[in-house]
């Protein structure tokens, strides 16, 4: 299969529900409205809504209905991604090669649209008519999955150690909280909602999350990579930014070399969690590997 | 009825319900949940979770099994003051008296204990451990109405036009818009969220929500007059605040004794809406009569 042509495709299916799922820009307040417009549209590849798509799938599933669902996976990550660039927090004055939200908008609205776009992912998560084909008990498993994900126990958790450790000489298994909190949770949450979507059974749920946890931990190790090796242009902020900050790394505790070993042995193992599905995985499998070819 | 022994009896068991939702103190990471415990047990009067248990116990249910659900109006009204108060939108130093989240413990774990509350919000409202006799298309219901009220068509909203308006000379529909969203949108789901555990049929649906608009109204109004004439350690914060920062109230559309004419005129259609329900809707009344009396 043709992973390119596979996730333009569903990057276009995504962005149109996006589209669909958000207040027209005119909004009352346009303020807010805009800046949550700005940050959700400034061209994410929208991988999470394309893994719990490409989970479903594999479980045999149409991804079709479950769009609108998928695209909450996407206002979650950008309104961390919002609040995290804050100055009070990361301090990033660009995020994808365009000013930050706060630089664009002022802090004040950046802080609102984040909390728009969370909200707004429950808001869709609860609306019947988005969501029809979904039953009632589902839906709940999946407002808990997400909002797991999200809270304190997943990205906000991660965010917290991930600022105080700034600086500090922490040890490996701090940096492996912040991992899979700060990003895994999300991706580990994306899968598992495909997978509740298509009605997975007790054995391929718990594949699909091996798979969804080891597909995270490769997606922060390239990303730590790309940090040190990538071009302005394709991580869309300054390269070696994490050192800059004193951040410790992937990188930091095992070197480069050793880093890239690992990011293949990770992928392997996520490809080996699905080895009981037939050739609908095919994209999940194929996912795995681009994400330690390209970053995000 | 003795209101105030309704109320404390009320706090108290809401205030052990918060207790039992919160992760305990000393979960990593530590300061976020400090942080949240500090702003969520900081004197709050609890209305919310009140007006939810008194509309559900005015449609004949028993607000117990309510608890946890009227807790997560708390969760997001805390939410909300942590965000707004901080130094890129209100900046206020003092909330009840202590100083503000951000001042104990810094603008960044500010943000995440306000993120943190709100996704630990719907985290409660979609873990059936703790909400095992609401259906869950019911709870869908619920989930859908405090999403509503607080993002960008309620609260969020509300906030932003509040900010954007400061110093400003605005006219007296945005100063509604800003009290039904900012203030007026959590207190109207408050007492339907009690409507739809309780199962409310059309009719007191649509008089418990008229209900809430107009409790929410004097509400503000009482807000804003206790802002020129209250005592310092009745509001918690400095006297005045609003006319220092240059905000349009509704003292200042209306003067002082027009306004006390017209939020008991509020009060009054608040109990108006009540005209078909028995003596068990007598907490309501008394709350909607409490809350010109006494501020929040």
């Amino acid at each position: 299969m043709d992973i390119t042509s596979y996730l333009s495709r569903k990057k276009d299916s995504v962005d149109k529900a996006l589209e669909k799922l958000m207040p027209p820009p005119k909004t009352f307040p346009s303020s807010v409205h805009e800046a949550m417009r700005y940050s959700l549209f400034a061209g994410g590849k929208r991988v999470r809504p394309i893994l719990a798509m490409a989970a479903a799938e594999a479980l045999g599933a149409k991804s079709a209905g479950l769009l609108p669902l998928a695209g909450t996976l996407e206002l979650i990550h950008t309104y961390s991604l919002i609040h995290d660039d804050l100055p009070a927090m990361d301090n990033d004055d660009f995020r994808r090669g365009r000013p930050t939200c706060h630089k664009v908008y002022g802090e004040a609205i950046a802080i609102l649209a984040g909390d728009g776009l969370l909200n707004m992912a429950f808001e869709v998560l609860s609306d019947p008519r988005r969501l029809e084909s979904v039953p009632a008990n589902r839906l709940i498993a999946i407002i808990k999955e997400i909002s797991t994900a999200s809270g304190v126990f997943g990205m906000v958790g991660g965010q917290v150690v991930d600022m105080e450790s700034e600086g500090k000489d922490i040890d490996f298994p701090t940096l492996e909280y912040i991992h899979t909190h700060k990003t895994g949770a999300l991706i580990r949450a994306s899968v598992r909602v495909g997978a509740l979507y298509a009605r997975a059974g007790k054995r391929h749920f718990t594949a699909l999350t091996r798979y969804g946890e080891m597909v995270g931990l490769a997606f922060q190790i390239a990303d730590d990579i790309l940090d040190i090796t990538g071009k302005q242009e394709e991580i869309g902020k300054d390269v070696g930014s994490d050192i800059k900050k004193g951040k410790r790394t992937f990188p930091s505790f095992y070197g480069l070399e050793e880093s890239r070993r690992r990011a293949v042995e990770v992928v392997d193992k996520a490809i080996t969690a699905l080895k009981d599905f037939d050739r609908k995985a095919d994209p999940l499998r194929e996912l795995a590997k681009y994400i330690i070819n390209r970053g995000h």
